[in-house]
């Protein structure tokens, strides 16, 4: 069984016009298609139907994180796993979810709205062709549960086969965060000790480092600077130039750049101690982030998945 | 009397809508205004009306050069100048160039079609709102002349205050090419020795070199590979970094970035033999130029200045 | 009588070596010279001896300011208006500062130390054949005044001729901050309101926003994340990208990029409003700033301008 | 048997002192250690003693391509098989390659001189506390065939588990080029026809397009203009944003950026006819590349694979 990435995340919105313009015209996103309930992005090197989707809600949070497979007979062996834990499992027919295969939804056991997937309709990769300027690719989820995160990252490592970049110990040995990857970058989940089981953020990779600036200069274009949460700087952890905005829903959407490739499956992470996290690993150019930046939004509570889309 | 800069420049098109879609979507520019023969353009940074007017012609090639005057007074004393010395000047009324105050026209001792202006209506800066990217400002024009420019250096000189930046000589002392420059960076207009009295390009200034590249990568998202003509690349000469393109008409611009500022009306001239400017002057990196780059555009004939707006 | 440009300033420290390995080895300026008590510091693109000296003192502050004027008689001239107006002004000989030409001191009427002078020795330009990456100029100096800056406002325009290019004001209609220069950039000296009569930092250009970015990693490779005070960022007025530094005697330094230029003389100030200035002004993207960036560094008590330099 | 990556490649210099300095000052790299023969370079990301080793020899030229397996258990089955198909296997012992583990040594069905290796002593990485600038690791080779390489395609996908991101087709349908990978990037190895079993360039990677002019100044600023041989510019095929150098012994160097990131493993490779490879593949931009451009370096001939490391 092979999780390959982070496929796609849905994110619930109250207003879907006026979210499809953020995330097109203001972050450089590409609309696939849209329906009554739903629009449905990529980002410039995805080459699938969606990797983000927003949902008409009555406000923001996470409406669930899709995981790939390499193959079809995973969903089949993921299912009768989490099975065999007790984990409620639903079978979903493709086109359940728009331009998607076969697929198996489920609360995973940190509380997560989790649905696997194989196939999603083949879409034109822009790479070559638009010559615009946006996210080249979804990059990663930023999930807070509300201890430490040791059983966190087990569950991940052992039923997923993620892989851990770097992490942060607390005095006591527990872990504070810790990085995950499937993909050879530094993470596609990150598990955070916070205030709750939450999303803080989804992470959108950009190329260069202006990118990351001008989407603030875009932001400030149309009067958003009180959606410019923090940044943009330098995480010493991953080593990626950041800046955190809000959707406006509230959604945190970090933009980021520069961190590493991790082609060795035996890559020895990095760790860091609680001292050193507060030093320079949160931060590594020294800021204070604003006491919003500890928040994180609701997640959907699949503690019965949806056998149908969510409308 | 004092030129304070280069302040608009006319090109010619076949094609009011491909040139103006070109410089709009391709290259970033501010469209202000239009009608049946013309399209005027502006650059970010811009506080006029146009800087870059496309007028409606049956071939491509510069339609004239506007110099901006310090005062209004300076109109008639540059008049009187030019004609005590036996050139034509015809004086014309405010909006007989839209948007423009009086202004005097001349064939120039070069060869080139010149209006002198002092006021053009201000519009709204962008700078601090747009959040978009695209040309700073129109940043110089590059003349052609049939011969060595020593003579047109002293023109641009001793008639109109210009201060040399660089300049290039041949073997036996005569000036092959120079920098010359009213603004306090090296060029408002550069001479340069070629195949005949024409225009080579007009520079548009970009603020990082990553814009340059952006432009060759839209150009690209065309189809329009063709239209790229030379670079990337950094000259020696001025530091700058470019590009060189040409519009859908074949009027070559170079987008440009990077050169130094000059604030002491004392910089001592920077010179370079014939054999540094091929070495180095013309190209830091040492690529070669395609023979294309050796070929300029025609300028119109001002033997007769017109008294009314071209058409 | 005409000021060029801001053209050095001294800065005191308290181990020179120190801070010279900072100057350059993190910063990257080139040291031109070094005696006992003073290290003489230049940009890449400065053509003089030095543009920046460090001075061994006991602690940190602004040495002196010195501007570069037009021509050598200007000195005369500027030393019968100042004593006129009652103000010491102290003439010393060419090499009282080390390369440079005759001078003037005094203590302007707002409280600083300031000399002028028109001949540094000339050094050679390392734009084209440096190959390294650091700042370009000394791009200018932010001043703080115990009150209204509108009489410092007056003074600079009036006496020396600067020019504004944007200003704030209080709600009573009296001037906050004015940004004033006589280069053509959006400054060379900023008066702001402040705690006392101060230098709040100076500011050297760079040219692109990655090299912002970099001064910021530099320091965090030595461990100088302490030193970081604020950025990188985006200000509202002058549209700079920037990054506030200690070095290490704690002096201020603004690494700066991506303000504007202003080639006319009648350019029309840009004004902001008081809610204006603290809602996109200062910070175009919306962050506070430490409470330590309202302090300032004091300034050297030139009630008596001294005859030799500084030791 | 996984291979993870193309993990050091070993270059030969008539001047190790001379090619050192070139490597380290201009181009960024990290020294580790230097004996009489060899020096041992890294990127700014590896955390192995070497990834580059230049070699004393008479010319320049490619000695050898280590790839680096998963599991050491892989060199005994890689071993074996090669053995069967009648390719003679040296095993080294391990610090027979300085800070390498047990290999084995053989001359590739294509001709070429590779080593297969699991564990070289670790370094520290330098990402986070270096605050240089330089390439962030060893990216591809690019070899040369004399033939069309679909048989050097089927010997990476089936003896080496490699998978196609992009390939360029002749009219009659046999393969002109292959990019071929193991990491999640574009390539680690591309096979494309040329005059001669040849090496024709190391690629390493830089973060950001302007990491990649950078190199071009460091090495004007040297007067080396004659080994920038061709770019910047951007490749079609891969996206990536290139310069090629050659190094003081004409090594064949790519300073490579901004190509793709490839986390699924059934990745539809990108196709490219002849005549789509020619007009926009090889470059996006349309630029002609320079007839040196298309020679190769010679590589060592390990018709019989040394057992003792070369001198």
């Amino acid at each position: 069984m092979a999780v390959t990435r982070v496929g796609h995340v849905e994110l619930f919105s109250a207003d879907l016009d006026r979210s499809a313009d953020f995330y097109v015209d203001v972050l450089g996103l590409i609309e696939t298609e849209r329906d009554d309930d739903h629009v449905y992005l990529r980002c410039l090197e995805d080459r699938e139907h969606h990797t983000l989707i927003l949902t008409r809600a009555a406000g923001n949070g996470l409406g669930h994180i899709g995981f790939r497979v390499d193959d079809p007979a995973d969903l089949d062996a993921l299912a009768a796993a989490y099975r065999a834990d007790g984990i409620d499992v639903v079978e979903v027919d493709a086109e359940e979810e728009r331009a998607q295969g076969p697929a198996i939804r489920l609360r995973d056991p940190l509380g997560f709205p989790v649905e696997f997937y194989h196939r999603v309709e083949p879409v034109a990769r822009t790479l070559r062709t638009h010559g615009n300027r946006g996210p080249s690719r979804l990059d990663h989820l930023n999930l807070r549960l509300p201890g430490p995160v040791d059983a966190g990252v087990a569950y991940y490592r052992e039923r997923l086969g993620f892989l851990i970049s770097e992490y942060a110990l607390h005095p006591d040995g527990t872990t504070f965060a810790a990085w995950l990857h499937r993909k050879q970058t530094t993470h596609d989940v990150a598990l955070v000790q916070g205030p709750g089981t939450l999303i803080h953020h989804v992470g959108l990779y950009v190329p260069e480092s202006h990118d990351v600036l001008h989407v603030a200069d875009r932001m400030a274009a149309r009067g958003m600077q009180a959606q410019i949460e923090f940044g943009p700087g330098r995480h010493g952890i991953t080593n990626a130039f950041f800046s955190y905005i809000r959707d406006p829903d509230d959604n945190r959407i970090e933009i980021y750049s520069g961190d590493y490739l991790i082609p060795d499956p035996d890559f020895e992470p990095v760790a860091w101690t609680a001292e050193e996290f507060e030093a320079t690993g949160r931060l590594a150019w020294g800021a204070r982030p604003p006491a919003s930046m500890y928040e994180g939004q609701p997640v959907a509570d699949w503690s019965r998945p949806p056998a149908r889309a969510s409308a």
